[in-house]
């Protein structure tokens, strides 16, 4: 019998600013641990929302200066939607997978399938034709993070960009992780014996999206300011993902 | 700027033994706080496996005792799965949703998509044709463990009745809450404002898969046996849902 008892403590971070163009979100990050009196430790992960990276990284753009082309204009009309935001959705967009009215559901050029291509007007500074995309590559903005990080703490931390998808089937968004390093993110447990020694034949775990999703919990979706989530206690296997081995190959996917 | 940190603790209870039909949840979940020196408090959470919800209720089926009918064989040939476990599947599920070699997702009758009708074979005791339906009614068993634990204790803790599911677009398992108790299921955050007073227009938590998410961290899916999760410092209001209330309705579902 196993007498441990493993525990994991999830911690918003305090006082991260509004972030803007440029910022230097390693040292916000650290400002923030620092405030708390917590150090970073290797083995420790930190959640931050895609929105933050993508505020950082300047990933804005002003809806006055697109110009809807044709099919953007077609697809406008059908989902009621303003045809400049879908324009920037179709040029986030490797495949579009539903239209519905109000619904523009695609598969996102980093290969994961999401409502707008992640587009959206919330939570986003100046007037409003002013939107914000998803980071240009979550997995290098991760990596980008994680390697400030350890230069400046000398701790091996995971990092999961994470963003908030609806799914099929059931009500309610999720945390998924759209960037990963430094941790798995695909969990394969396949071939481990269960209780009784007979072997398990699939067990894969979503351990980014898991991961995200528990920081959920804390960062909400609306007024929280709470945009980094400290996870410590997590013991993952040192296996290195990244956000892309999380989407399914539409190949496999029987509900393309 | 908000200076607190909120915090949420994930803790595995140690010391559950191998659940046996009749077996008292409520009594085994109480020993293994006081092992580790805990007492559930009102607001606290508990997410325990389907799988020992199931063992208690003694959800045992022998496959000896179950013949398959047409429609079964038929399946079973076209997944080269056991017709008899395909049989048990069809007697669990309202609806077929997909079916390939090696795949069976369906619409369970208790509303879910998932694979097989949850029925399959690890972590199950006896010989290898012994299969354990999930819960009769998981948001009743829910409701039942709360019941106990709160005149055993005099605390209002939230439960949820956790499975693991695969996923359209995604790869790896999730949790997910087939029975909520005492908690949300699903918090509708629409209405409230963002950081700079725009409405949000969509933003509802899967709140009960993000909690079962959270616990899956810690009990894993192997051979771990960490069937029960305390979950402390969720704040969540004070809206009781039900575990059906994170199914979609198929009519609001662009996916089936």
């Amino acid at each position: 019998m196993d007498l441990q008892a493993p525990s994991v403590t999830i911690t918003a971070l305090p006082g991260i600013p509004f972030i803007r163009p440029g910022d230097d979100l390693a040292a916000l990050i650290l400002e923030a641990t620092h405030r708390i009196g917590v150090s970073l430790q290797t083995g420790d992960a930190l959640v931050v929302t895609s929105k933050i990276v993508s505020k950082a990284e300047g990933r804005y753009f002003d809806l006055k200066q697109v110009e809807p082309g044709a099919e953007a204009q077609r697809l406008a009309a059908e989902t009621r939607k303003d045809p400049r935001i879908v324009e920037l959705v179709l040029q986030e967009t490797r495949k579009i997978s539903r239209i519905a009215p109000g619904v523009l559901v695609v598969q996102h050029r980093l290969g994961f399938v999401s409502a707008n291509a992640g587009i959206d007007q919330s939570n986003v500074d100046g007037s409003d034709d002013t939107v914000l995309l998803l980071p240009a590559d979550p997995d290098v903005s991760a990596a980008r993070l994680r390697d400030q990080l350890r230069e400046r703490t000398g701790a091996d931390v995971g990092i999961v960009i994470s963003d908030s998808h609806g799914r099929p089937f059931r009500m309610g968004n999720i945390g998924v992780a759209i960037g990963v390093a430094g941790m798995p993110a695909v969990l394969d447990l396949r071939g481990r014996p269960d209780l009784f020694g007979r072997e398990l034949k699939i067990s894969i775990q979503g351990y980014g999206d898991l991961v995200a999703s528990a920081a959920n919990l804390l960062t909400g979706e609306a007024d929280e300011g709470r945009p980094v989530v400290m996870v410590r206690g997590l013991q993952f296997p040192p296996l290195v993902g990244r956000g892309t081995d999380l989407n399914r190959a539409p190949e496999h996917d029987l509900y393309r």
